[in-house]
């Protein structure tokens, strides 16, 4: 049997891992994830948000195998009699999420989330590259030799780096394996299920705590209600957790995440970064050379740069905990009224204006993507029904789409005389 | 200054309280809260919950005062000017409010809400008295030397057994105090802040975590926006932690007191109170014999008579853990063809029907209970709004009225083929 | 595959168990284990102190299972080239180590520990029996049935009642298999690492809390470095948290399991079962019928009967909180010169004494109960030393044997003049 | 009153801090704390363990000031009349023990305590300076405008830079106020209470947790027993909390701070400054020039330097993850033989060794420094003993002084085969 490992983990406990997981681990690629912090500039709000896109990652694998483990458990029949798989494609099937667990976050650019806005054009879309683009690339041109080449896998597996990003990306190439993406790139997955808790941990906060436990005794897979091809899905007993984890995810954006002076940070950094880059953007994810040179931009480098004075204004207010105020917010969910309010506030400021922040989010898609819910499984009557149909809770759940207008911190006073003066008959 | 005593408690440490309450506490009328459990007959499904009305009341008490001390330090000037508390008088009102908590579940009766169908009808209202009015009536007919003749209430706050009965009872003498009430019952009381957080620990779900030490930084008190008389509300910082400790207790209902095994406890053991109490009634809560013959019930008794064979059919049942069984249940919120159903399935089963159990709630009352939030409290455009206006959550939480029919255990075969007969044409 | 079901637990999540293991846990004799709270009368000091033996005795199942799960893991060589084992002898210990664990405490009598002084005397040994005793018997001679006839043991284990009560006992017939006996009754077992974490999560101390994760990834077996004999052993990375749960069992029972309140209701609940039982003494183990007897005592039957004031004179102490007072206690490890002290003293009280308690524990037992530690396993240079070599805490943890002079409350200001005198001269 | 902030913090739930401290915390000097890691490359071994300086500076403010007030409440008495502080003293001194909390840590150096070995001699005292020396001139030389400007100080309290320098220093000018010092630098103070429980919790273990809601109920003063002078003490009913917690320091120092990997990258981290640093060594706390390019050294500094290639073989090292390995280890109390192996190991492998480590700590002095517990406090016996004296525990606690030969892991191979023949006769 293959050498473990174990790794402790706060919400875990240990995470254990095999020697070819391990040789994965040890690559530079992944190890730069040790020096990118999971939540970028939050620490400045929140003091402990520390933790970095290293242990998530690990706790990502950890979560999705524990998910594909109750699922096993729990519709084992199912997988054999109706997908085809045996014993040894079980197993399989196993390693292929874990890697694409460990391995889906290996493209984030420094300070995570917060830099995606100078990700270059991609050509053939048109928009912005996005950070799954850079993961499944790096898997492709610099981890083949890790994923590939371990005598763990030639031996027992034969799992290529191009399954991994296919499966990180979606390839229709896969088939019927693609099912199984969801436990990575979903709305119940792995990825949410781990950094709703172990945000939640570091910080000190109670947002994101959700029962782990509850949904992983009522995972399973079923038909799809429309296309009847099998989906994840959550038996009714669990209905309500997935409620929770969504609710949990709401919670985390509207009090945390999308933390007025934490939005500041992130266009601080945007700002930053914008210098330092050469030509204002992050390399191509297109070919080895400009992945490494990619994989060189960590939050060390540039922190360093801020730190000898290359930041910029922006660097030099992020040093001074400086940061740019909010004169005027809508609501979470705007009015009309509060809209036009937004351009009068804009319209008298002008030039005071630094930046308008726009944190927006969508908490709940239906359609193709709605959780299956089995309502009585294994008995005669069973059958399968979007939660959204049987949730008042998600259904209704408006998305957030707040603006925020921010100042400079020298301006704050004019700035707020202003907004009193452009909002004053209403008042 | 007053000695003061530490209780030990899971949830906040230490529960510190003086010698005067501890007088309270030390009564037999309150230490027969240590032999009434908090959630009845469900350690039957889960089984760590064996916690009691005793450690909650305590709890009670001090997230009482948590949340009022929150108060005086975020309003303390609207207190001092507005309500007109002077310093003394706010170290009296604390004392009131904590004797309250303290004693809100005192008229509790064995295995608690389990059996409030079988307090007596009150004259007066034509409708069963509730707990609260036996917890009011104890207080007033057994409580008063404990409570009015304690040094430490005589030297400092002459608070009257009246005056804490008055206030658990919503008693408009009490005039401003009363605004205070909402703390102990109300939609964001120190009653739900509690035993979410307990019942949760004890029995090892997370459904009912929230964020308390949030809620504490943002209570408050302003201006009610249609009658301007003062209420208890929170600032805007905290209107996600009130949705959240609303879907908490959503979440806890669904989860597990409305779960269908403790649902068939909950009848088990009205049905043996029942056969125990002359009349099938508890004593009504008019006078001190009676109030005291009320408390000698408490779940020692009933436990000792059910072992002594005397809880007839259903101690039976509840000693060899052999509970009815549900063999038709419509959704938590039931569309019209189940209620249909639902009547089919009774007519059918006839005789076999144990009973037909309806597990209602509503999650949220708008109207004058709505909680109120502070929008940019202190600044010139503060404004208080209810949250039902601002929470598409908590405006969108529909009521749960979930139908039930059990048979007993012995009849569930011949139960179930009745149903799936009487259903037959639809499956 | 078997059906699964899962418990709901607060220190483990779920605890899985399947439908042979949950005949076990239906029957009457192991249902009974609800109504005997683990602490017995604790809850008068510590209120949280509720739950049961019934969700430790689940608890001890769940971590025995983990543990031999571990050692599974990291000496399977071990286990099959030396001891013989192939997968099937595996899965069949499995299930005997975790029907053992979870039965270990079904002979426990009313109040737990709190009334070992009242089982009869065991006439092959000349001392009163021990709940274990009546744990094995009531397998011998109630659980049979339940163990042997359920299919699922039928087709795959034969695992017998008989075996089961012979590991219990450590009967030598057993063989190899015994050495897993370490596993439920040992100074490292599975019922020492569930109630010091099940304990403290139910009183909200962190007196018990020790990091049953690290023990679990280093437990192994090893040769007994003496006899050459296998033993359940610990690898040198674990020899700290093995120290660690003994200092914490230490710490348990000098904070709560010997607080001097509790073992005043420790003496109460014990002169109250002597009023109580036919004799003063339970029925022995010795067959079907005192064994049915013996069951029939249970927290529900000696709190009802104390509620019918048959608890004599202490039975009413028990009800009015009004429990003995200590008015002179030596140290935990008492002086030459205290314990003379306390001679004196009780002379000088004569019949005020009510009782005096000793609370005596030793807390790491060296010689054939050492602890082994593997150092550098797996190593040319692996080598196995006894804990008690190797770690000065342990080595120099003294045995506490505090003796306390008690008396009525009604009697504590004559007893404590008393004791001031008989000490006047040294103070 | 004076306007409140809170601060999120996962150990507390939110610290709070007023508008003076918090101009001190946004000075730079202490806002740097957050570009310093609490436990320098532990995250390389314990990847959670991210966390800062900057956290634990503000938990360590929070826990002294609840153990003052712990002390206050209990020992109030004594506080006013044995030792003359009036209510405007209390306030005071709780000001004074709450900046010097704050402040304690403002001299460290980058990654922490893993770079102590780099500071420059101590005219003085012919010894390196201490962190110690850096923080209590940074606070005379670069906070004395924060600390003494604000008007919350110059109105309320006239606390100078000097005082809160000299607090930190323990210089005797201060009087009887230097008694406090002991809750900040002492064998119970506030920097160990707050570590042992952050950093277990980060990290994810449970070595670190110990009871400090216990220690907090019975932390006092009272007169030392030898020299009559008041001492924070503990009363007899936290003896074994304090044991706890010096045995959870002992956990935390030999299975998490003392980890063989960590040691590793201690040792790298310092040759890497060594490379960086101008002369090797930081500039001196000398004067204000010299201590601003002291504060301008933190991780982000280094970290920006590594990533450009400028940390030499051991930034090489470090960013490739690919550290010295250990292949000789004495035990953690080495004996006689072990030391003369270690020298024999030393001198075969010759240049093949990179480093030789010794890990030593002392768990507990007594002494001067011993724990008081006062046995019976208030009672008429009441008397002082060292802690040393009543814990055996504690008084054969043996220093740990742990020798461990390194070498480069390209040479693990060879060394260990040097080392497996020159211990070879023995095993």
């Amino acid at each position: 049997m293959a050498k473990t490992y174990e790794i402790r983990d706060p919400i875990y406990g240990f995470i254990p891992l095999d020697d070819w997981e391990r040789t994965i681990v040890d690559t530079p690629a992944f190890q730069r994830l040790r020096r990118i912090r999971q939540l970028a500039g939050t620490n400045m709000v929140y003091p402990a948000a520390n933790h970095t896109r290293f242990e998530h990652s690990l706790g990502v694998m950890h979560v999705a195998t524990q998910m594909y483990n109750a699922i096993v458990d729990r519709a084992g029949d199912f997988l054999h009699k109706e997908l085809g798989y045996d014993n040894a494609g079980i197993a399989r099937l196993r390693k292929l999420i874990r890697i694409a667990g460990l391995l889906h976050d290996v493209g984030q650019g420094p300070f995570s989330h917060a830099t995606e806005d100078l990700f270059p054009e991609n050509p053939r879309t048109r928009k912005p590259y996005r950070h799954e683009d850079y993961s499944s690339a790096i898997v492709r041109h610099l981890l083949r030799v890790a994923v590939e080449d371990h005598q763990g896998n030639r031996q027992n597996y034969h799992i290529t780096a191009e399954e991994v990003a296919g499966f990180l990306e979606g390839d229709p190439v896969l088939g019927t394996n693609l099912l199984w993406r969801d436990l990575v790139v979903g709305q119940l997955d792995a990825d949410r299920a781990d950094y709703l808790l172990r945000d939640s941990h570091h910080i000190g906060v109670r947002y994101g705590v959700y029962d782990l436990n509850r949904l992983l005794v009522t995972l399973t897979v079923a038909p799809d209600p429309v296309s009847g091809a099998p989906v994840i899905a959550v038996e009714d007993g669990g209905m309500h957790v997935a409620e929770a984890l969504i609710m949990a995810r709401y919670q985390m954006f509207t009090q945390v995440y999308f933390q007025h002076t934490r939005r500041a940070y992130d266009y601080h950094i945007t700002e930053i970064l914008k210098e330092l880059l050469p030509g204002g953007k992050f390399p191509p994810p297109t070919d080895e050379t400009s992945l490494r040179e990619f994989l060189a931009w960590d939050d060390w480098k540039v922190a360093g740069l801020i730190k000898e004075g290359k930041g910029g204004e922006h660097g030099e207010v992020f040093m001074a905990r400086f940061h740019d105020t909010c004169v005027y917010a809508t609501s979470e969910i705007p009015t009309e009224s509060e809209l036009s309010d937004l351009e009068k506030v804009c319209a008298q400021l002008g030039d005071l204006v630094s930046f308008v922040d726009e944190a927006e989010k969508v908490w709940y898609k239906s359609g193709k993507e709605d959780i299956p819910i089995v309502l009585h499984p294994g008995l005669p009557n069973q059958e399968v029904v979007p939660l959204s149909i049987l949730s008042s809770v998600v259904r209704n759940l408006k998305p957030v789409r707040q603006r925020r207008v921010y100042v400079r911190r020298c301006n704050k006073d004019r700035a707020l005389a202003v907004v009193r003066d452009a909002l004053g008959k209403q008042r």
